[in-house]
């Protein structure tokens, strides 16, 4: 599928725009690829700008002042990303975002987007659900995080990306649950 | 204030309403009261209602398959709450809420939230926005509990919610910080 195909498919899963309205909102997102390993946001970044993920995956992270990285989220084929504290509030980000594989995707800068928003009110209503389901998500993963031990949660994100085990490396994986390498390894074992 | 002047306040912070529009906006909100103690949400329940409070403290958790309590999130004077999962899903609440001291509240049902945003692209604007700030609190929230020790946590939560300690039950606030009130007690006195 082409990208303004992927767009349109995900978009209509929430919102209907016509032929015309579709081709105006697309033709503010910019096309980019990106190399297996490149950063896409680094912390201390202003940050401008959102991304829809046509192909690859990329991880969002922090490192803390001991050098230990934590995985926010993965972001997979028609998942946004960016460092969304940063976009919204004007900060730095402290958040990275890299590239697990090669990747594909539109950039929305945010001022478009709240152009977009004021121009077509089906547009804010695409937004507002997206950002909803992202709230729910993230409340989810923190519920998790507060409750269940590493197994629980490793089961978990099997469960809810049955393909991310074979494309993303398993330390990252490790950094996702908060477990070391070696805790991994037992529980991909057991 | 009355509720409807502290609602006016709360949200011309982010959108501009004629008196006209806000009379219409406030027209679906219904006012109620709770005693502490009370509950709000219960697990299991059918949610169809968020919560902006007027006066008092409520609090947002989930009890754990071992009886543990889990705050997700403290909610005060202008602030919302629910189970936005279940809210947003349809399915049944996970997640409880209730009063830590007695309280005021102006509920407003999906079903009219969505007619207001429908109604009102300024009201799906202060929707969309309130939702972006929820969202990158819980992602805090998230990374924090990632890195941060108990001690930092707690340093966190002060600083956030000045008044919190000398309102909500020591317990409680170890709740919320994932630790036992033992280790509270000694961060307290650390």
């Amino acid at each position: 599928m082409q990208p303004k195909e992927i767009l349109k498919e995900h978009v209509s899963k929430t919102i209907t725009l016509t032929d015309e309205q579709f081709d105006y909102f697309f033709s503010h997102f910019t096309y980019k690829t990106f190399k297996k390993g490149q950063t896409i946001i680094g912390e201390g970044d202003k940050v401008d700008c959102e991304y829809f993920v046509l192909s690859g995956y990329l991880k969002s992270f922090f490192i803390n002042d001991d050098m230990k990285m934590f995985i926010l989220q993965f972001a997979m084929p028609t998942w946004w990303a960016s460092d969304y504290n940063a976009l919204y509030s004007g900060e730095r980000a402290t958040v990275n975002v890299d590239c697990i594989t090669d990747a594909e995707v539109l950039c929305l800068t945010s001022q478009d987007r709240e152009k977009l928003c004021r121009e077509i009110h089906e547009g804010e209503h695409f937004f507002r659900w997206r950002t909803n389901k992202g709230y729910v998500a993230t409340q989810k993963r923190l519920l998790s995080f507060m409750n269940n031990d590493a197994k629980h949660r490793y089961e978990e994100l099997l469960a809810q990306y049955p393909t991310l085990y074979n494309i993303v490396p398993k330390q990252l994986i490790a950094s996702y649950l908060g477990v070391s390498r070696e805790t991994l390894s037992r529980l991909y074992h057991s």
